[in-house]
């Protein structure tokens, strides 16, 4: 079974190579950006701007191939790709919920950008607490190391051509 | 530019038919379901039942076209696809936080199930609190009416064949 989409836009991003790039929006707070919406699926748009946050789902274009067991940026243990954030996922799909600037004809501001340039993205969803707020109380590997995210940066690991003697 | 995903597995939940299910997790807080890793994926999961909620991914398969303007469950409003969670969306893609009680082998066992039986999943990710917990303050049209949801239960406007008369 295969499924099939196509992108109702594209980011407009500061960020033209992986290295470098913030890891999530956590370390990309103030950085800005925009989704370009397809001039087919403007009217998609409306009544967008009353929220403040959005989860935007989008495709990794930039990612060859998965693998199953992950070595993430905050860690140095593998880990089951499900249960890391790391983009080489059998299915590239990111993520991310960012903070909405405003709304204007086609173009989406956002704030909180952790991805390339010219992304393709599949989904905007309003974030809406009742929904998507949780109780959550366990965060696995993650306790102790998500915070840190704040400052670290990706490097080549992820990028489409790993750089010579790289795993 | 198409995007092409082959789901990592498939939900075994109690809903057969839309009509009558929960239309978000906070309505169906105690409903428990699994999803069934296909065996090529299972090593993916390791470390997973670390973390206490994920956010699910998921090909809302009996969705078919779309409308840029939909009146959602919760409202008698028109609003912009991507200002509501509605599922007739240009990419058919579902996204719930659900609470993860085990592991085991390919089984992910969840609760606070809002899909049909034999959904197709395309991803698990976990919920890191750092990453996707955030101020958001402003829910639109939602405001007053999401937590509605808890006791709001689909209809058939959303099944693949609408009812007669039906717009």
């Amino acid at each position: 079974m295969k499924i099939t989409y196509s992108p109702i836009g594209y980011f407009r991003t500061q960020y033209t190579d992986i290295k470098g790039m913030p890891i999530q929006p956590i370390g990309a707070d103030t950085v800005e950006g925009i989704i370009e919406v397809l001039p087919e699926f403007q009217n998609g748009l409306q009544d967008l701007e009353g929220f403040s946050h959005v989860f935007v789902l989008y495709h990794l274009h930039q990612i060859e191939g998965y693998d199953l067991l992950v070595k993430p940026f905050l860690d140095t243990k593998r880990h089951g790709i499900f249960a890391t954030r790391s983009p080489k996922r059998p299915n590239p799909l990111g993520l991310s919920v960012m903070r909405l600037k405003g709304v204007s004809g086609s173009s989406v501001f956002l704030e909180g950008i952790d991805v390339l340039d010219q992304t393709p993205v599949i989904d905007i969803k309003p974030y809406v607490a009742d929904f998507d707020r949780c109780d959550a109380d366990r965060f696995g590997w993650f306790e102790g190391k998500s915070e840190h995210a704040v400052h670290h940066r990706s490097d080549e690991r992820f990028a489409r051509k790993p750089a010579a003697g790289e795993e």
